[in-house]
């Protein structure tokens, strides 16, 4: 697991090797595909043991709640190894629902926490009571993916419009001193 | 470039390697290697020269523009060979400055459109006049692309949800019928 790990987020998904794992490892390979069938699942148990993924902390304060959203999906999706393991797995996910499976158990615990403290602002009235929160955490953190994916700035700019839009629903604004994101 | 995208369409962009592609065109990998540096830039002008990704043509009602801003989204992030390319050449494309300027010299055109249809819809005040119109086209993309890696729903109520944040500034809601998106 630490080997697997070590090589992917040194490398990327792709260009590490069951073999490289399992030299890393000292096993032979053949012990680790009687463990794990696929890559894919390997690398996701690997990323579900060794990874913390917690779930934000609510303070009660929606906008203060908001912000460490988007926060940690900056820290999740442009810092750690899953920032590009997840996007480059995608093919591979596709043609294996048992991996795709284990990754949602793996990010389930942190997403059901997140949940939580939007539908706990939803019973305090500060969102709407039928909001889809699923839709708003996939919403963060799928801007910041894609804005990573692409190379484009993901800062306290994109913290602060990511609020507005969610607390205030007001929509971004070009902020001065800053170019729009064109 | 057709052999490429014939190629990775079917099989991934990490499964093909220069040495099949080559060998699809009739050609020596080291012809490949001339023109190509790396196969990053090989795909990634491949796709700006053989797929057409078109801005939306727009209306001038905006609930009408951004319903098919996220339609496009959906047709290029769920169907086209962009939805499985783009997120697997990740890693690479940090590694690769100038396949990555080719991507966003190739999406650019569409991009350029579908800015200049929000901006024009501020004109008309129907949003903020100083709108960050490019965070919300990834917004739109990154929503799309992360359900779509994760296996998550991208259907018709995904479209009313987004239509209804940029339009009519509403929280995405929970539609009766369907079950929350947990």
């Amino acid at each position: 697991m630490d080997a697997t790990i070590d090589l992917i987020s040194d490398m990327g998904y792709h260009r590490v090797s069951i073999e490289s794992i399992a030299a890393k490892a000292g096993v032979g390979k053949a012990t680790v595909y009687r463990w794990w069938p696929t890559k894919a699942r390997l690398v996701v148990e690997a990323l579900g043991s060794r990874l913390e993924i917690a779930p934000v902390v609510s303070t009660g304060e929606l906008r203060v709640d908001v912000r460490a959203l988007v926060h940690s999906a900056i820290e999740i999706f442009t810092k750690s190894p899953l920032s590009h393991v997840l996007p480059e797995m995608a093919t591979d996910l596709d043609d294996d629902p048992e991996a795709r499976a284990e990754l949602i158990r793996f990010l389930g615990p942190a997403r059901a926490g997140n949940l939580s403290l939007l539908y706990s602002a939803a019973g305090r009235s500060e969102l709407p009571h039928d909001v889809d929160a699923g839709l708003l955490l996939d919403l963060i953190c799928g801007t910041v993916l894609y804005r990573r994916l692409l190379g484009r700035r993901v800062n306290s700019v994109t913290v602060d419009q990511i609020a507005d839009l969610i607390v205030d629903r007001c929509l971004p604004r070009s902020v001065s001193g800053f170019s729009p994101t064109a």
